[in-house]
């Protein structure tokens, strides 16, 4: 699809924990070429590897190695086709704006922009059909854009858990409701982050996400209802969903796991087998696509019973694929599974990158 | 209550994880002294120092540090009032049957005989009524006994969750149903239990325990129903528990945290306040009886949106009180909220100790 | 010693690490009271309990939850018979000098004026003699002082070492060298301190800490030699020590281990059965004295093959003494050993305390 | 050097922890093919995705999915031009026995053999010359052998530290002293190996691997000098080499971690800048034979204060490569260090390999 064709990208927060997985992603890239990078004022002259405290256990790309280190100002990012953020939130906000206001085009993993009604909110492997909002987000701009937009994905305890359930209510129609207990990795919490005082022989309880129908990023992008004037995306429209969720951080460096139990709407409900049959079977726009970062196999479902587990599922698909398992009946609700998605990769990073993929290979980005 | 009286107490399986819990929360018991020591015939005839690969970061109590360790046969601790059992399950169920028919009160860390009919299945903090079990026990004993009798104690992730869930029933009636997802401390697993390889920056899946009614150790003594002819117990006979867990390993060492979502029977259910107000209000026969084991406060409900937490709350009562925290709204079911319970004090020896001196102070030890 | 007297203490930083570490030691304590609470600006006029993010497992002593935090300034503490500081080191220097300008005795552990020439740097278990400073002190002091003062204690890894070091020098005569790898607790980094990123399925290491002879606090402690005027202490003076360190740091929340490898300067030297009762045999002033926070065994020397462990042996004299083991023959040097110390015991509050309660016994407290 | 050739292998104790990564190395392998599978009668006969209990990130390579399960009987594996060994020691010996006596070349990772005097024991980085042991070998065998023979690689926390000591006598000659203070990971104790309750929060002492002169794999692996007929390779035949080492256990998953300090015969020693560089330039003959599994760099010198660390450098060279750090004077002996090598790659079935392409290279495998 994108043959011969090579894409500059920028990356705007290049020396944060965010930045380097997009620079260690995007290494060998068939087509997205890192061109220019950006960080604070502090940072701004040096080269990368000066600049930057590298924590990958993969060492840095020898192409931005000496690349020079620029203030996040658009002009410095005139020559990208795509611009990558993984800023902190202190400063994303204006930043991004700044860069769009610039007629570029902005993926953004910081969460500033995520409830803006205009702004597509993206689980790559959930509603790249979304992408569709841009057009009002540049025709609702002032003064309108032809090129600018933002796009920004999920946070990474909700994506790994709205991809089995799209899944579900793609093959079954809405659920009713949803309990969800999470067990989060350390690095979910940035750096430094979570001092090791905390966490180390402990679990430290975590943000509540408790959503009221419409409200929530979880629920939003799992019945496929980001944007205001979407509403006709929303399948939950008419039938509310009911989430309950409690967040708990562990001791694990990599990989978000959660525990689900969901009750559908139709009657009687699935069984465990058809359940585990089409989240096996969940297909995505993004392989279809062609990207070359979204997973070959979306969701893995495990039939042992001691997986999946963070580290030795994490790496699933380069980081991009969900695992899931012990999908067995719950006495309370209907289904109840346990699920496991890299949150520094589908989570955060690659989630971005598949799709600025999308919207290429869908000729949104001009 | 006892004053001035002192009780001989033998230890099955000392030289183990949990009979070196029990050693050491009998050092300096106003009325239990420990006696006699058994353990495999390998340890046997060895003072305990030299027969224990000690792991208890407080030293080995002086007055036991000595003593010979027995075989486990009943002929050696005919002196003994109580004989506590942290024996592992491949040995403890002919051994504390031995004992029983020797006429001696064995109070059970065991999962044994937990499920006889006949044996009183008791969380100090919940049930003790069901100690009136006992001499339907001896009479069906062939032949029956006088004094012999064997008392258990519920598993160690159970008994945390149960004690707030009888603090609810008995305030607002029975519950619905109960959502439980479970991080559990290595420290359940026992010795050398979980290997590092496999828990170290990682989540393990751990065993299901999903409750049809009546069947599960949760559920029995939460709804007060351990013993088959004791259905006039059970306020659930009418009313079904619903039960779901989802049970997870995490790289903790002591304290099993759960969260839990619950469904009242009554409409409309009680508000988070009144929910944390019958936790905090719950006072146990145990305290009401003078145990010295017994917490002084039983449920402490913490209003910080971080704690409870394991290694921080785990040794609140010296690790005999149960921890509470985040009592809300759950959107899905009524109430939910985070329990903590040290595994190894109330969760197993403490447990044990404390239906003894329950057992003690109403006469039931001849 | 002190029958019935009562000491009032104040203590600087005492929202910190250091500071809840203080105020925990202290609760109960036979005649040290805790009087007065000094913590930042932000913190003062609040009760403790709201000024503090409490990190210790044991509750906040009842005596100390509602007292008012002030700011650390001398006219709150007039009162205080002494001053304990656990203040940051970017505050501590000025604030101490303020502290004991009015005639205040302060113990301190921050590391500010440890190499101050007429400040006694004192492992309370080593050097306590080295009090003798404090009249030159005064004495030196613009304007003189009558009661005000600085004693300093030596840095969490130091503190370990130099204990043994000290016991082998009063048998054996000088050390000749010593090589020492650290192999310290995360709680030595401070709060939040080290990053759970960094430390997890990791080691990092850590600061050099190489000695020239005659300047470095392990030295100058461990011989005696912590003032420029007190020349005679050192028995060095005519012997330089050669101390090597590599420092790491382990995913180990509480107990600095280290291996230590030394060389006598008499030949031939001790054997290692002469070293273990050498060791075993230490017995200090700050004992003799009466001292009620000085451990009644100051070095605890292990036999079995496996210990000390961090984790099972850092509460040994309430984390007071020093444990020491593997004591064996060292091809290249000596003799070669393992010592563990509890950082933030001995090696941090508990150091203080001892040396104020020696002050107290000496008569250097007016 | 290979070019088109295939060599079928052969693996030992395939399902075992050694096993499985020497699956997970040999899968892409230019030349040797993964042929037959080896392991306990209990494993025999099922496919190997059956028998084993896969524990690595990666999944298990498809080529041996399928394969199904031999008992370790040379018969089956008649066809294997090299055979892995990573049985465990309490089988290795006899086995891999009957496999040399049946004129097959065995690459052994386990310990049984390695002071046979007439067995290499071979660092791949380091002695691969003592491979000329092979014919004396096979002619001491009854009956004498033309093909079969064993070669084993050393101990998996003597090899990385062998790599730089090797590299500082290449250049420097002969040390003189050397102390080692050895930081290890939990995977070197094989699975289950270590109980998580030992290492959890924890430092465990290991093993002490002190060397007279000649006796330690460390000291003979280092020199030279492996075998009693090979007297000549060993440059310390007249200057013993001394060596003191403490084995510690750190709650690391994989990578061994080394402080070592060095004392040089030559006076005066050469300078930190020369060792770095001796260091950094030192090259292999399995590099120079084209060996595939061979690091194209040996050591990576770093220059960071805070590198090299496990987690982030251990999987350089795929584990194949050893990390220094921190090279500077010792003030007790001439020059200190910290060395990495991944115990698990070059200190275990990478090793194997490597040794097994180096014989390949010489042509000692007909």
């Amino acid at each position: 699809m994108f043959e011969g064709r090579q894409f500059k990208v920028g990356i705007l927060g290049a020396t944060g924990t965010v930045g380097q997985r997009f620079i260690s992603l995007l290494e060998g890239h068939p087509f997205l070429v890192v061109h220019a990078l950006g960080a604070s004022p502090r940072s701004a002259g040096k080269p990368y590897e000066k600049a930057v405290n590298w924590k990958l256990s993969t060492p840095i790309p020898s192409a931005v190695r000496g690349s020079v280190v620029q203030e996040c100002e658009p002009q410095h990012f005139s020559d990208c086709a795509i611009v990558f953020s993984g800023l902190d939130a202190d400063v994303a906000g204006e930043i991004e704006m700044a860069f769009r206001a610039a007629e570029l085009a902005v993926f953004s993993n910081s969460k500033n922009h995520r409830r803006d009604p205009d702004v597509p909110l993206i689980v790559p492997l959930v509603n790249p059909s979304h992408l569709s909002v841009i057009p009002y987000q540049r025709a609702l701009h002032n003064p309108p854009l032809r090129k600018g937009f933002i796009v920004t994905n999920a946070n990474c305890s909700t994506t790994g858990v709205v991809v089995p359930l799209a899944a579900l209510e793609r093959q079954f129609g809405p659920l009713d409701a949803c309990l969800i207990t999470t067990m989060q990795a350390i690095s979910g919490g940035g750096y430094p982050g979570v001092s090791s005082l905390d966490i180390l022989d402990n679990v430290i309880l975590g943000g509540i996400v408790d959503a009221d129908p419409g409200a929530s990023g979880a629920h939003s992008a799992a019945a496929g209802g980001a944007a205001g004037h979407a509403k006709t995306f929303d399948m939950h429209s008419a039938h509310p969903l009911r989430i309950s969720a409690s967040c708990n951080r562990v001791p694990v460096l990599d990989g978000h796991m959660a525990t689900v139990s969901v009750r559908f709407s139709r009657r009687p409900p699935p069984s465990p087998q058809q359940v585990h049959e089409a989240l096996d079977a969940y297909a995505t726009e993004a392989l279809a696509l062609g990207c070359p970062s979204a997973p070959n196999r979306t969701i893995f479902v495990h039939d042992e019973p001691d997986r999946p587990q963070p580290r030795l599922d994490r790496d699933f698909q380069r980081g991009a694929g969900v695992s899931v398992g012990r999908v067995r009946q719950c006495p309370v609700l209907d289904i109840k599974f346990v699920v496991l998605a890299n949150n520094v990769c589908i989570g955060a990073a690659t989630s971005s990158i598949i799709n600025a993929e999308i919207a290429l290979a869908k000729g949104i980005i001009n």
